[in-house]
């Protein structure tokens, strides 16, 4: 379990060839665009990198750099040298790809999860970065390689997503202070954050206009209660993992210590609690068989939508 | 039309005693903390400011450090020896509290605006800063005065309110330098991100609902109505000012090339309008006594609110 040091990456990573990175499965920004600025310093090393995805690039990122770089794995056969996984916490993250990292002469594991197993040969894991876009642009920058726009324009996107703007609790001071270097080599701010940041589906609008609607406060405004059915999903033309951050709508709204999204499905109920006060949720999800932490915790109660609400409603008033 | 050098102006601070300090009416993130930091700069040198507002502090910046030294402004009679005007472009920005600016011994005129009118004794105003946040930050350090956790914290919200949260055109590599240097010296960024950026009222949350229910799609998604009666707005217990930025959840809309918010009020339409594309939408504007730019536009056209309606769409379809 131990991070090599960082010149010793560097090394590994200037003379690898015929390199394959994998990001996660599922990639998000942080994983993908920290991938993509990897396989484009190491292009610049005459290193010939190609990116093996689990599933297609997610729309949002489509207008990124380096599409040519990008290959969707279907269990072609590759020889791969050196395979070097990025933000992918465990062997399991890497999803059927996993062949092709066990074939390879030469691992290489790139996170900054603190839970990380440390599963490759070699293991570069710096838990204190926000994203491993950070992680990333020290390596570049080591690898003596130049900073330009499009390198530039991936590491602010991994690292603002990561980082949700520059909102989230893993922002540091070295986070701004590589993003004014970024900046400094031609990312064009409002437009990249905007592509980011702003752009949503129609189904998951119209799942935000279902849930407000079904909006009740309680307790003269403290509780907030959002309740999703099948059918709110359904004829909002949303796709379930679109319900994800609805529960902030309630979360967000002054005066409201405690918000709850009940979400039906398959006559069971979906409860997840969010508390902006010094009152524990993970109680409450604890007493259905669920966990979390004190803010925001979770469970699945059995039973009709209606009787689960009022039994949820009894334990936070009690 | 001239800025007086940093050192004159720095100068003019470290001399000044019984400052008053008078962020524009209405005063936004911006105004109200970079004058916040200012006095609480000045205190540290022994300066009595104090801030006099124009209205009651919004209740979003209720959080924030320094309110014993706000005041808000009721005809009171003070006798100003030094007078800061910060993130004012004009005079007419001060409201009531002009008669304090006329009154007193030294004026000062502290802006970013490029429109600036150059009003004041002693006028230090760059136009290439993001926020008004940024030059109270410089002028701070020229000043000798250490920033610890308050100063920074306001000096935070100043920066990551007028940039959006660092996402609008204005912000360069020395925002993020400067925002490092704040994280330093103690800011609490999710804390202080969610309650500037996360925070809405319940009136919003209904507006925005109502608003999603509205949601017309013409030209097979390219185009996205909304529409915003004057009983939407009393029905969501809204308020006006509240409709500022609806129009951009059909902008931000997947698809959504031209995004329009109707809003009618007293037998008439007011059209904002908004392009994603290449598509001028100040020339529909024009053609009603309107203005704007390419992506930005907005008229107001007499007449029900339907037939308005029908008019922009052929606009926009011609």
């Amino acid at each position: 379990m131990e991070t090599i040091p960082a010149s010793s990456i560097v090394d590994v990573l200037r003379k690898s060839e015929n390199s394959i990175i994998l990001p996660h499965v599922q990639a998000d920004g942080d994983a993908l665009c920290s991938s993509l600025a990897l396989a484009m310093a190491l292009k610049r090393l005459n290193n010939n990198a190609i990116l093996y995805l689990e599933e297609e690039i997610p729309r949002v990122y489509s207008f990124l750099p380096g599409r040519d770089l990008i290959k969707v794995y279907s269990n072609e056969v590759v020889s791969p040298g050196t395979v070097i996984a990025v933000d992918t916490g465990d062997l399991e993250r890497l999803g059927k790809r996993i062949s092709m990292f066990r074939d390879a002469r030469i691992t290489v594991n790139i996170d900054h999860h603190p839970t990380n197993t440390y599963f490759a040969g070699i293991n570069y894991v710096l838990p204190g970065s926000s994203a491993v876009g950070e992680i990333i642009y020290g390596l570049i920058g080591m690898m003596g390689v130049k900073l330009d726009k499009d390198i530039s324009t991936c590491l602010y996107v991994a690292i603002a997503t990561d980082t949700g703007g520059f909102r989230y609790a893993n922002t540091t001071s070295r986070t701004h202070e590589i993003v004014a270097d970024l900046v400094n080599a031609g990312v064009n701010i409002s437009e990249i954050s905007s592509k980011i940041f702003d752009s949503i589906s129609l189904g998951k609008l119209k799942l935000m206009g279902a849930a407000i609607n079904s909006l009740e406060l309680l307790d003269g405004g403290r509780i907030a209660f959002i309740t999703i059915t099948e059918k709110t999903i359904r004829v909002a033309g949303a796709s379930e993992d679109e319900c994800e951050g609805i529960v902030n709508l309630g979360k967000n709204l002054q005066g409201v210590e405690i918000a709850v999204l009940f979400r039906e499905k398959n006559g069971e109920v979906k409860v997840s609690l969010r508390s902006n006060s010094d009152a524990d949720v993970s109680i409450i999800a604890g007493k259905y068989g669920g966990g979390g932490h004190k803010n925001a915790a979770g469970c699945v109660v059995k039973g009709e939508l209606e009787y689960v609400k009022r039994r949820i409603e009894a334990d936070l008033k009690a």
